[in-house]
């Protein structure tokens, strides 16, 4: 009868989700218990009570990053997994989003309304444009399905996975460049790691068209800043979304925050979504029930 | 020899489309000549010359929409098609993308950027949710795609055709209530007849639930105004897009300039492009030399 120590601020609705699951003797806690030998919650919880729960023998989180629990304070024998492959559609929809309210001026016309003029002009489509992606895991895969389902030509930037086939061509290494000259839509998504710190910096921004877009919903280290800004503020661009920033929040103060052309919205591209997350844990719960191998185990050296 | 008449403000992007595709023995008129065999056009252009131009035998509008054309003061003895088969992925761009600035929050994160505050929340998902189309055509078609692609289910109200096999779920007739009953996202396709007017009255908005957005991309005349004025102004629903009005331009003073919760687009939902637009043409033309029947012929009587 294994006991699971739920922590999260949406616990209930957790709660009456895995319960509806009828998973096989599953008995779940809201207090920390000794008898506890699974968590299933938000990192920045679970780092509170880790140490206190010796019998803790699988955590399954959240959320994608897990920062809070890599601290070197915390115990790490015990088998960590993340939230995956559940954010692909929500990226999607994030960027399908902000390109189309790029490409059909859902601004401007929101401000004609205000301005009560009505405004008969063309809006653009999706549909030839080229859209390029700094990083194709199992998110950026989701994008490219989700670029050619719109009529779009989708390049990938990639270490050196081709895995997914809806990329229309991929570039690698020195071939960076090459990759970004004349895309209509620059996407990162890449994480943080060392070699791909301010791989977006002037050279890159520099070849892109004056009506290009870029958009950011990877990590914040991925863009050199004060590049951006200059490529905002010379118009070799026409804008910059950004979901994520080197510090987040962003600090008061930030040039970001009242740069021209740029659009940020807080992190908030791929929200966790309980039914998403519990999916996640459900099928792992299963695994680990049945003994065998669970997914989306985290490798605490790499941190992901 | 055919000649054919011109006549859109883009007459001169026309003509070079048309040059380039090399059309037999196709005469390209500015003006009115009674040599005038065929005009392209635009209806409201057509409407001005039509009855002084007998030798005209057909006429390809370049909209979706030929009410102008429909007048009873003009002559009907003439084969009528209009611009089919080119405007569903706008549509679908366009409805798409105020899906998404509704489930993402679109304006609202950019007021929060306004006003610098850092705003840690969720925003929703079209996953799982329930869109219902008024009116399935091939426009509606394309909709349906495209919604199934992003998840969602997706109903449909007709007279009788149940041609997309993408609508999960079929209405008509006295099913409107039963159709329009949960909808998360109802939207309008419908073309101004006879039985459309006001379908969308305080009943139909009466059984939408609280969230529920209103998108009109049909015509204007489909809507109640006052009765989705009520609606708004009440909370019944959470927000109407309204990209067609009754009458357009919308009169200055129209309560719906500053109505709360709706957004006016300037009947920009679907743009005729002049490639796609030639391109009906030009496969029409083809049809028309061969002596062969026409795609997309208006029905007088129906009005589309």
């Amino acid at each position: 009868m294994p006991h699971i120590l739920l922590l999260s601020s949406d616990a209930e609705v957790y709660r009456s989700i895995l319960e509806s699951a009828n998973l096989p003797d599953l008995i779940i806690e809201k207090e920390p218990t000794q008898a506890c030998e699974i968590i299933f919650g938000a990192p920045s919880s679970i780092r509170k009570v880790l140490n206190d729960l010796p019998n803790v023998h699988w955590v399954q989180s959240m959320w994608a990053g897990v920062e809070p629990l890599l601290e070197p304070s915390l115990r790490k024998n015990y088998i960590l997994t993340n939230a995956r492959g559940v954010f692909g559609q929500l990226m999607s929809e994030y960027i399908l989003g902000y390109l189309l309210a790029h490409e059909r001026q859902i601004f401007q016309l929101r401000q004609m309304q205000k301005e009560k003029v009505w405004f008969d002009f063309d809006t653009g489509t999706l549909r030839g444009k080229t859209l390029g992606l700094l990083g194709v895991g199992s998110i950026g895969a989701e994008v490219a399905r989700t670029a050619k389902f719109f009529g779009m030509n989708v390049r990938g930037y990639t270490k050196e996975s081709e895995a997914s086939s809806e990329v229309d061509k991929y570039y690698h290494g020195n071939d960076l460049l090459e990759f970004a000259r004349g895309l209509d839509y620059l996407v990162s998504i890449l994480p943080n790691t060392a070699e791909t710190k301010k791989i977006v910096d002037g050279k890159v921004l520099g070849v892109l068209p004056p009506h290009a877009l870029f958009i950011n919903v990877g990590r914040g280290s991925a863009v050199d800043e004060p590049a951006l800004l200059a490529a905002l503020g010379q118009h070799k661009i026409a804008g910059a979304i950004l979901d994520v920033f080197e510090q987040e929040p962003l600090p008061e103060g930030h040039p970001f925050w009242e740069a021209p052309h740029l659009t940020m919205t807080f992190h908030t591209s791929a929200p966790s979504l309980p039914e998403d997350i519990a999916r996640v844990f459900i099928e792992n719960y299963q695994l680990y029930v049945e003994g065998k191998p669970l997914k989306y185990v985290v490798d605490f050296e790499r941190g992901y």
